[in-house]
């Protein structure tokens, strides 16, 4: 089963899929979607939702999840996030997908074992929960960490690290 | 020449089609999207996007415009308020049509003549400057006042009120 995850921001969205057969993950590719700086914002919008379509339309996944959002910075940062999400979380809308919504903490204790966890370290668990992953940028490695999240939760398995969760 | 005029909400969001011919404006068509409170995000996001989708399908408007958005509310407001912005401003976009947006003030001085006043006098001033309209929800009242604006200020006119304007 392919699952695709999303980290979505107005300039750079990252994705992610991941197959999971069993309680065994596997990587299968990852990258970003960025949007023209100098465009309009209707416009900015429009390439975001074409680029995650594109890539549902080419790796054929079956559910989608997504990071709930910190709103706890600047009105204006919040509201831009707003709208690229908005537009990220409707690609797979529109093509039946269910998408579920996890805390940057349930992420975090999918993938590291702690809900604290520093983003390196997130990103260092992504390269070992999935080998061969090596996503470059951080928004692809975020997204294929809220995937392994939704992987761990849907099946109700037990993180699958062993930071500070016994095996 | 149709202008469609937004006015998003995630819970409602509305509408107005305003047919611009020289500088005489006339009411086409207006009334609100509504989204499902029980269903997932996702799905109140390709509820809205679907609805705006059908009347740009049936009204075939050549424009769209939208108010630009207040944050200074709370964050989580902002960000549903984004979310559902993002969305809507897609719908337009994905047509090909451009999407303007302008400051509730200056929808309200298009419509009214003053930037700073109150909602009932935008309503009143929708249905005095187009003739035949009788919005029943506020959001598609304010929906309409965006399509005014727009309608005035892309051809260079000044308002078309005489309230505080000389005409």
């Amino acid at each position: 089963m392919r699952i695709l995850g999303l980290d979505p921001g107005l300039r750079v969205t990252g994705w992610g899929i991941v197959e999971a057969v069993g309680n065994r993950l596997s990587h299968v590719a990852d990258g970003v979607v960025t949007s023209d700086d100098g465009a309009a914002l209707s416009d900015r919008l429009a390439q975001l939702h074409d680029g995650v379509m594109a890539i549902i339309e080419r790796f054929d996944p079956v559910e989608a999840a997504v990071e709930e959002t910190f709103v706890n910075r600047n009105p204006l940062s919040t509201l831009k996030l707003g709208q690229a999400r908005g537009v990220v979380m409707l690609a797979p809308a529109r093509c039946g997908l269910p998408v579920a919504e996890y805390t940057p903490n349930a992420v975090k204790k999918a993938v590291v074992g702690r809900g604290h966890a520093e983003k390196a370290q997130v990103g260092l668990m992504v390269r070992t929960l999935l080998p061969g992953a090596a996503p470059e940028r951080p928004d692809a490695a975020d997204a294929l960490a809220v995937a392994i999240c939704h992987a761990h939760l849907r099946t109700g398995l037990a993180a699958l690290t062993g930071g500070g969760t016994r095996r």
